[in-house]
């Protein structure tokens, strides 16, 4: 979705800089994705869209030194959109750069009454200003609502970076973005649309009608699917059921109806579809570590996770390195490693000293012992950790000139 | 289940020498559960019921000696029952004792018209014997068979050996038991029921009324469970919902209803309880290889298998030994094994020396190496297999004195 976004935004011919927020488990991802040019801002603990949008323009600010004066959009990358919807965009920066109100919002043609959107209701007098606003009304009132010119917040903010500015100073004062950053719990979990939104009171709504699919949800993105079995999946007597497997074990689905099932290596959802939108708050209590990531390097993915009786843990992966990528030279204090090479070739180094593996090589890494590893083709091992204490943090990481 | 059984079958002082019909599959972990002293036979494919128990008093004939005269019971072992169960299979031995038929049958009075069993139906002049069979009856005609005194057939059936004997002879005529096994395909592929009970003018019926519950299906252990959830699951908003989980990924069931959701490392199945009685013939187009089994020497899980564009392959495993027992003295043609320890000691043997192993040892089993294991304490070890051919037909043995 995020290359989708910015593919669109360069087809436009938005002059535009870019700058990505998110949260740090998905920057290697993004890096991936989009290369190393991309601006990137990540979240040190999940907040909530104020604090996020806030850490993100004060980088603008501080790191970049953008001008107060500049406009900014902020847009989700999860709506399904076509051109017009940046052409939308474009007209909300020039309201913003003639200074036609403070802050100035996309609002999407509703197609149907829909009970899952909020609202903005435009001044009678003066449709180009927002009246009020109501978030996720009955079918009923969302009719009513409808009938007075009403659109769907589109969740797309256009302001001079100085407005903002101002707001994040209520919260943190800190001239350095490093201290901001550090700081970052300092700003109140809320939303930016109760927090910045619903305070001003220089709104303005360009309107957009086009194509505009929020794919939020599990039930949404199944509409959007053409097929419904995706992966290992055998699907028998079901109905209006999508399973999507990207596990290597089968799934089976019987009999099941408005059904949404989804299993990968971080869990397995199994949800009414009608209902993909209520998951949220169940979803959040998994606090579990992540199974499959994938980083700049390349990725892996957590086989097994043992603590024993002598509360010692084991835990291993399977790593695949890319071709001409490197795992730091690190070493850990609480753990010893060991890397079994089933696939490819590369040079490994410990404690200063380089060798080439290859298939079939074994390599003990004990704790306290410096290594890195390079790839020279796609390079695949398993990784089986044994310690005390295992964690990601559990990392002292030196130089290393290949 | 089988444990249960065998434990009513002692304590209803039954006087019976007990022997399981099994697969290949289920052996080891059946020993494990039942001790070695059990009799076990073992089907080299599957078939159906009539090849099974023929298979089974083939061995009672040839391998045990027993007589023709002997009286013999087969019971499945899902029924869920009391003893009074156990004491109506007492009677059933002594109609067959006293020649009452060549064939008696336990029949379930029923407590509702089922349309899931097959139905027995006794004379009317003489409810001891067998008018008729109706399988899986409308639910209207179920209420008629019930006026008429019908009974559920339990799957419990007695004979004679020397009456199997004579049927068995129609499809086999080898003398020896480890020929009628090998040539296992010689018998149809087609029910006991059929076969057997369909064919036979002479059959009587013992009835039973009390506990008897089939735990044949997913919604029949459902309604057994006294939890709704097992494992690591997160259920919201469900209804009439039970989820089995055991994986160590996290499952979330939210808004479903009437569902049964099992996850194993073989698999993840979603049902509708209603038709679980009929996910067999979807289940059976799985042919993948089992990722859990019990051993007599311990168990293993499949962690990762993996293929490589040269036609390599990889599998990584986690096996635990348990204390005292080994894996046998053997080598393997086409892949090499990596076992690093992560748990307990024992002892390792490699081309006839032998050495200790603990946590954090690594052992490299070259191609045509020959190696044994034994624990001396429960014993964890993650295993990558390395080869142009991963099978466990893959094995050749030797002996090894410990």
């Amino acid at each position: 979705m995020v290359q989708r976004v910015i593919r669109q935004i360069h087809d436009s011919k938005i002059d535009a800089n870019i700058t990505v927020a998110t949260s740090n488990m998905q920057r290697d991802a993004l890096i991936n994705q989009l290369g190393d040019n991309i601006e990137i801002v990540t979240e040190p603990s999940r907040r909530d869209t104020f604090p996020a949008i806030a850490l993100a323009t004060s980088y603008l600010s501080k790191c970049k030194g953008i001008s107060p004066k500049e406009p900014v959009v902020v847009m989700p990358c999860d709506p399904y959109t076509d051109a017009n919807y940046f052409q939308t965009i474009i007209k909300m920066v020039e309201s913003i750069e003639n200074d036609i109100a403070d802050l100035v919002l996309m609002g999407i043609r509703p197609t149907h009454p829909s009970t899952k959107f909020g609202y903005i209701v435009p001044k009678k007098d003066n449709p180009l200003y927002v009246e009020r606003f109501t978030e996720k009304p009955s079918e009923n009132i969302a009719i009513e609502l409808i009938k007075l010119g009403a659109l769907w917040n589109g969740g797309v903010f256009a302001f001079k970076l100085g407005y903002l500015n101002n707001i994040v100073a209520k919260y943190s004062t800190y001239q350095d973005f490093a201290s901001i950053r550090d700081h970052y719990s300092d700003f109140p979990k809320i939303s930016f649309d109760y927090e910045v939104v619903e305070k001003s009171d220089s709104i303005s709504v360009i309107p957009f009608r086009g194509l505009w699919k929020d794919l939020g949800t599990w039930d949404a993105i199944a509409n959007e699917l053409t097929q419904s079995c995706i992966g290992n999946v055998l699907s028998s007597e079901c109905n209006n059921t999508t399973a999507i497997n990207e596990l290597n074990i089968p799934l089976v689905c019987f009999g099941t109806k408005d059904l949404i099932v989804a299993a990968s290596p971080d869990g397995i959802l199994v949800s009414d579809k009608s209902q993909s939108d209520k998951i949220k708050s169940t979803v959040d209590l998994i606090t579990s570590r992540p199974m499959f990531e994938e980083r700049r390097w390349g990725q892996y993915s957590v086989l097994d996770n043992h603590e024993y009786v002598d509360g010692f843990y084991s835990l291993t992966k399977t790593l695949t390195l890319n071709p001409g990528c490197s795992i730091s030279y690190q070493k850990h204090l609480h753990r010893s490693e060991i890397w079994t090479f089933v696939d490819g070739e590369g040079i490994i180094v410990l404690d200063g000293v380089s060798s080439q593996v290859k298939r079939g090589d074994v390599i003990k890494i004990n704790r306290n012992q410096l290594h890195a590893l390079k790839a020279i083709n796609p390079l695949t091992f398993i990784e089986v950790q044994l310690g005390d204490f295992l964690s990601e943090d559990d990392i002292e990481r030196c130089e290393w000139q290949w």
